[in-house]
């Protein structure tokens, strides 16, 4: 018998059912409430259309209605598609385009977009998520819940697909990340099974949650029936507040959000002592950083995990009892952690040859948390998997205790607060640019982001460019986190390998010395 | 994709192959060397005509061969059915004579039985498991691993058949419970997800292996990459000197054990430090016997697993922070815990329905870890399965935090030292002897065994009958474990109710103001 993963809803509202589920400001939800409005939701979605396999969109800040749309798309036996709204009207559209949704679920900040998309005929159906529709043209979310009658829940499971995950791609090209319910279902096991479930959760959702890692921890938390605390979007303070006002257990914070954290004068002072576990990942964590989290939050256990969307997404994790294992022989703070208890890793060769312990290449991923493919693009999905094996594109190494280390990224990724810029893609829209002859695009370490998005410019010959000039011309067609926080304008072409291919690694270098000396 | 129960050993070998796997004695085998004498029994295994379904049964002491047949039988395509070596000859044959396995491996002290079973013409193929066979009948174990190819893994999963444990039944004829490599995988994600995977598993297995929770258990130690050590049978010393010697972090026992451990007078002294988790279930725990080792084991972590073979058998736990919050208003030790992370428990009436919070009825499990049916026993299946529910035949409530108090048993069972005794068959077998006229047959509360088998008779007029013939003729022909402990021969009639039932609550009840007299 394979479970689906509304399994856990259906658990929890037997089990507890007049025990909160969800918290969102001044709303608290039990879980008879909640999987009621779940319920009728997909009620309303089977009414709009929604059939087996069909897409439900959602372009939302966080609030207790993401939840119930993540649920009631799979309820109805449709898949959800969660949408980054930091991207621009251009990218959304592709998205929406691409995914062909029968609903789009929007907030009225983004109604205009929405309209678009029911223009452009990929989007049948609209609903305005937080409160009535500006223009009317939105169906109101609460609503067609009042109006709805529940319906069965469609127990999809296994194989069927469950979540369309969008990630950036080299090109801009959208790219849809294809999870079935056993995938995520295989994330809750490695999750939940690392972790222990001895203790109740009660679970900060501060992240984006059309991210991967925070969208499928909504059913780890409730497969554990635990009690979701939901923030609209990450605030420092609001943070602090809300932990402390729910008594949150648990929480995930990229590093980005973890320094504003430690950057806030009180933060030492309330000790947040009903915060158990802090879990951290997506993108690399400062080791200064950590150590200075680890020192002022001594009571709290950290966890680190390492994955990608294609692996729902955690492959490795390195648990708080390795933090404190850490010394100079062993470095565990610079490890990744070991595979999750249903992940196999292998190291390969660039011919995919796997190495013996110890080597180092590409790093490759196994089991039953690997995507089914990307959605609509079966050359990518053949690329991206060998023999099951999910390349990732990072370069690493795994010790003799099964330890994995990530050295390098393969793909040209900056990591910036958390969300993935493929350089590749930006320095496309530079080019673009009619007075630019050469360009490129790096990270660049940053204490607050982790990494900044860094251009170097070379003008054509003859024509005149200013940094703001590049940025703005960026601003134009790509999401405001994929823009250059800093551009240099150079005169001398930049330094290229036999093969043609720009160096950057000499030029980041270039650009490390300059900034320390 | 589903995942079948031999995953978690090509996962370890992988993952660690030069890390010990098994330590039985002074015999370590790594991952490495424990996989390759798998693969290698598997094909011998195939060669002696194992195919898909057919069943592989083993009549041993604990020892690394047990291991190694749970996992070749899978490995080739085949189901394990493991047999309780304390039943009677006549109790084996019956059973083997059900489960009609293509192998038979055997202990030498049990060559005769084996050779009997052959005759019957239920078993073609014989092997001694602990080295030469005296008769020189059966295939020697390690000659056939020596002589064998490996082969591949055949990857059974999902509801393919894995496991055949044989329950008692009330009439003595055997009851061969399916469990499918999904329900043994759900019982893992229930127990690691319990106890976390953080810390690695070094597990002593002293229980029998033939029983579900002992054999179960080598699939979640080896899906974790665990250590497993491995000791033939129960001794209390050998249990501790095995403990400090391997460093062992995790063990299980049945009440019976952990009284024994304690009567030791140098356990305080040694202290155990290694140890972090003990589980225990299989029979109702004293609380004086739970308290004592709570306190004289502080640093040890106490949790309790409650269910039955038919649910692989995880249903409930009662985790260690519960038996730390036992309190007069909670009663916590006096609970089986809350439902497992993929379980649902509810309470039935007489009739089926189910109850509110509170209510008291029959206890009803559902989810992925409920067994395929009963083998061969369609009746019998659709009797205990309704609607996907197993009725456990026992009575409890929940609470309104979840918590499940096991209040009486419906079936008429006995459960002494960890083996279940079905009260009716004992009855049946004394009341074929010639000098009785009736019989009632029930537990009584023992210190060492939990319960101890106790028989009240009375003769036929004019007849004169012992209690030492009673026993000897138990002995006869069912189990030693089975046999009264205690018979009360008495001349007046047994009580009875209206409908002419022996009213056994009243017997035990008089036992035991007698005793306390």
């Amino acid at each position: 018998m394979e479970l689906g993963l509304t399994y856990g809803l259906r658990r929890a509202a037997r089990l507890r059912p007049y025990s909160p589920a969800v918290i969102d400001g001044a709303l608290t939800l039990t879980w008879a409430e909640f999987a009621s409005r779940v319920a009728r939701l997909a009620g309303a979605f089977c009414a709009l259309g929604v059939r087996k396999g069909d897409r439900v969109a959602l372009l939302a800040m966080n609030s207790h209605r993401s939840l119930e749309c993540y649920f009631a798309a799979l309820h109805a036996g449709g898949v959800i598609t969660p949408i980054n709204h930091r991207l621009s009207a251009g990218e959304i559209l592709a998205q929406i385009e691409d995914a062909e949704p029968a609903i789009l679920v929007a907030d009225r900040a983004f109604e205009t977009v929405a309209i678009a998309a029911q223009a452009g005929g990929s989007t049948p159906a609209l609903i305005c998520c937080d409160g009535p529709s500006p223009s009317g043209f939105l169906l109101d979310y609460e609503g067609i819940i009042a109006d709805s009658a529940p319906i069965e829940d469609s127990e999809r499971r296994g194989d069927d697909l469950a979540c369309l995950f969008y990630t950036g791609g080299t090109t801009g090209a959208p790219k849809g990340v294809m999870l079935s319910h056993a995938n995520i279902m295989a994330n809750t096991v490695n999750f939940l099974s690392h972790i222990g479930t001895d203790e109740d959760l009660v679970h900060l959702h501060c992240g984006p949650l059309f991210h991967v890692a925070a969208g499928v921890r909504l059913f780890s938390v409730t497969q554990a029936a635990g009690l979701h605390v939901v923030l609209p979007r990450f605030s420092a303070a609001e943070a602090i507040a809300t932990i402390e006002r729910n008594s949150v257990t648990i929480a995930t914070f990229v590093p980005t959000m973890l320094r504003a954290l430690l950057d806030l004068p009180d933060i030492g002072a309330a000790g947040l002592p009903s915060l158990r576990i802090i879990t951290y990942g997506a993108a690399p964590m400062p080791e200064a950083l950590l150590r200075e989290a680890m020192r002022r939050l001594p009571h709290v256990r950290f966890i680190q995990s390492y994955g990608m969307t294609e692996t729902s997404p955690i492959a490795t994790m390195l648990g708080w009892r390795d933090h404190l294992a850490d010394d100079q022989r062993n470095n565990r703070l610079r490890s990744a952690g070991k595979p999750a208890l249903l992940a196999e890793i292998a190291i390969a060769d660039q011919t995919g040859m796997h190495l013996p312990t110890g080597g180092t290449g590409e790093i490759l991923v196994r089991g039953p948390m690997v995507m089914l493919g990307y959605w609509r693009k079966p050359e990518a999905t053949q690329e991206a998997l060998r023999d099951g094996w999910m390349r990732t594109g990072d370069v690493g190494y795994l010790d003799a205790e099964g330890y994995l280390y990530v050295v390098d990224r393969l793909k040209d990724v900056i990591i910036s607060g958390g969300e993935n810029v493929h350089s590749q893609e930006v320095e496309n829209v530079i080019a673009s640019h009619p007075a630019v002859h050469q360009c490129a695009v790096f990270g660049r370490p940053d204490p607050r982001w982790g990494e900044a998005v860094h251009a170097v410019v070379v003008p054509r010959p003859g024509a005149c460019v200013s940094a703001a000039d590049i940025v703005a011309h960026c601003k134009a067609s790509i999401a405001g986190f994929k823009c250059p926080r800093s551009v240099e304008i150079r005169a001398e072409p930049l330094p290229v390998s036999g093969t043609n291919k720009v160096l950057k690694a000499k030029l980041r270098e270039a650009l490390l010395q300059a900034e320390t000396a």
